[in-house]
């Protein structure tokens, strides 16, 4: 089907979603799981000839990794459908209603975006994982995952499909862009007309395609190059329990640590230590001048290089040693994408500055940079982490998969 | 100046503009607007000129009313900007704070977008509104007015900025693009480094060009194909003095009403009476053959016209018998842009479907569409009324001029 009919569909669901109880939605997101559960046959033979595809084509052990069903991870997208059908509904909350001078009473209403377009890779999860995020929030959603993974997205949507029309729903509330063409994406990018928001979910080139070439509004997420600064008052037994948490927990994440920043203060006492241990943990270390002056396991890195501009979604950090607070924050300032930041520290008053001018998404004091999550900032599910000041920032939950509409109650007001 | 040095001046002078206190920048509003009073004088003289040059390129009497600057216009400017300083500082709000299950304390803290950029017409208020709501909402904005307003524009500019300087701020607070060329604003929709986001202010190809061309985020503001259902229970004294409201009180801009929407039961009885006041009050009266057929003072518009989307901003209204709330709905559906619709009823149930299923940024029941403004909502002023969903929808306030981080305590927790 080409884009305009797909775009067409979704618009027309679009009005039948925003009608739909809370009740209901969940009621359905209990059938769809319970419907990719008893599929799991299809669906591990939809996945066995990408899985082939890829391989063949060379692709490396993490990507095969990543597009591998297995009845372990459908019963895991299951579970998470029935999770999300556990959160509450945001849709229809009336906020901030009042009565004005004039007469008139006005509210805000929570409604659903409408009609959410995503662009994402070769993990087979995302397609349940948004699909049960935007029906929640009582958006449709048009899918274009990643042409490795096109036989194993498309039976994924299938079922979807099947248990949404079975039980007299309309099937668009998901639908599957065929077409994985690279003019096929940039035509998504253009479907002003029916999308009202496109949120890309991949690596940082997939990420900066959309938002250089994406006519229709996109919430930029997902690019981490988080920073952590350990001031001159740290608590240093605790600084090292959260460096290598932040670095070595799970480092191909957007809110991994990649860059280390060391008051001069205590460099010199400091450096030897958390370097030993990282590199303990399997950590490569990079660093400035003054990093590898004082730890011969550092590798240069000069000042101008990208790399002080980028994640390494890998075991490798960068460690600069700063002056004081002001030059880390400059650093940062500098450097990073804006997802996450945090200061190690017992100073009350640095750790007000650092939270105060870090203008990241998330800025913490005295903790990891992995928790910048839905689950553990509290929202229950998350579509995405934006990285921009626009609409949502930082973790999206259900909530930021809505908008708003002004409502007003009258009784033959007019304007004077 | 070149739009890469302005928007590396901007995005430095917003890292000092967030640091500012509430009674810094309320103090500073109220020095400027004493600035806009005392440069009175040279405010008239830079907008003489461009009255002039208007008037030799033949520009209309509407559009040399809005670009001619006088002491009570001035006056109104500096009156605003008080006004402004005395509306609630949005920046720095912490909502929705909480201790999580891990231990960390995350809440949302209320900080500036960054660098604002608006492209507007010859409006020479514009620049001074737009320049204290931005300020006040910690902000710096790039401002590129009309070319015919230059003179006048760079005046007020320089008025800002030398008050800024002379209270030892930075000047860069505020700041105008001189090339007023196509290209130029090309550029600037281009400026994805340095802007936070572009608002658009002023006509329909205006602002098409903008969201059709710009790679920064932008907020789409202000058309209004804005609609008034008359239902059979309306009560229609009410409706006729609201449809007359709506339409008559000032017919230019985006929240006057443009098409009425009559319920088949009440038209033979009610459209006669309401064609009369509207032509009484020099409307021009179009509908639809089921509407002429009952009025011979309308002029026929067949259903495919253009003119069924698009905006009058004048003494102009298309009128459409239409058989039932859902015939309304439908219709409000398929031509809105968005903006604001109005059912009169006294219906309590067709009331609530109105409200439920008219997605549009303000919906009303039996009040006037004109109160769709900042001012009346409740917001205290307004940078323009957004019909888009991302963000923010209808009148955006100073709130709507800000973002959030979240701000997260930890005391050495780790993720597990």
């Amino acid at each position: 089907m080409n884009l305009q009919e797909i775009g067409k569909r979704a618009k027309a669901a679009a009005r039948l979603a925003a009608r739909l109880s809370t009740n209901e939605k969940n009621r359905i997101l209990r059938l769809v799981a319970d419907a990719l559960e008893a599929d799991t046959a299809a669906l591990l033979a939809a996945n066995a000839p990408d899985v082939v595809n890829a391989t063949n084509d060379g692709k490396n052990a993490a990507f095969i990794d990543r597009l591998t069903l297995t009845e372990a991870r459908i019963a895991t997208m299951a579970r998470d459908m029935r999770n999300v059908a556990a959160l509450d509904d945001p849709v229809n909350e009336v906020m901030e209603m009042k009565t004005l001078p004039s007469g008139i009473t006005v509210g805000k209403k929570r409604v659903p975006l409408g009609v959410v377009g995503v662009i994402y890779e070769s993990r087979p999860n995302v397609t349940a994982d948004v699909f049960g995020l935007c029906f929640k929030a009582g958006n449709v959603a048009i899918l274009r995952g990643g042409k490795e993974a096109i036989n194993t997205n498309t039976a994924i949507t299938n079922t979807c499909r099947n248990a949404l029309a079975e039980n007299g729903l309309s099937p668009d509330f998901i639908q599957l862009v065929e077409d994985t063409s690279r003019e096929g994406a940039l035509e998504m990018m253009r479907l002003t007309e029916y999308l009202d928001v496109l949120i890309p979910r991949g690596n940082g080139g997939l990420i900066k395609a959309v938002v250089e070439n994406s006519r229709v509004p996109v919430i930029e997420t997902g690019m981490g190059n988080c920073h952590i600064f350990v001031d001159a008052s740290a608590d240093l037994d605790k600084a090292t329990r959260i460096i290598l948490n932040a670095k070595t927990q799970r480092p191909g994440v957007c809110n991994a640590c990649e860059k280390l920043l060391v008051h001069r203060a205590v460099a010199d006492s400091y450096l030897p230590a958390v370097c030993k241990a990282l590199a303990d943990a399997g950590v490569e270390l990079r660093g400035n001048r003054a990093a590898a002056d004082i730890c011969a396991d550092i590798t240069l890195v000069p000042p101008e290089a990208a790399e002080w501009h980028n994640e390494y979604l890998d075991l490798i950090i960068g460690i600069a040693v700063v002056d004081n607070l002001s030059a880390a924050i400059d650093h940062i300032t500098a450097h990073s994408t804006g997802h996450s930041e945090a200061i190690l520290t017992e100073s009350y008053a640095n750790a007000q500055t650092f939270l105060q001018e870090v203008d990241s998404a998330a800025v913490y004091v005295n903790a990891s940079t992995r928790f910048t999550d839905g689950s553990e900032f509290g929202l229950g599910a998350e579509i995405g982490i934006s990285t921009q000041k626009l609409h949502a920032r930082g973790p999206m939950g259900l909530r930021e998969l809505t908008s708003y509409k002004y409502i007003v109650y009258g009784n033959g007001e007019v304007r004077g």
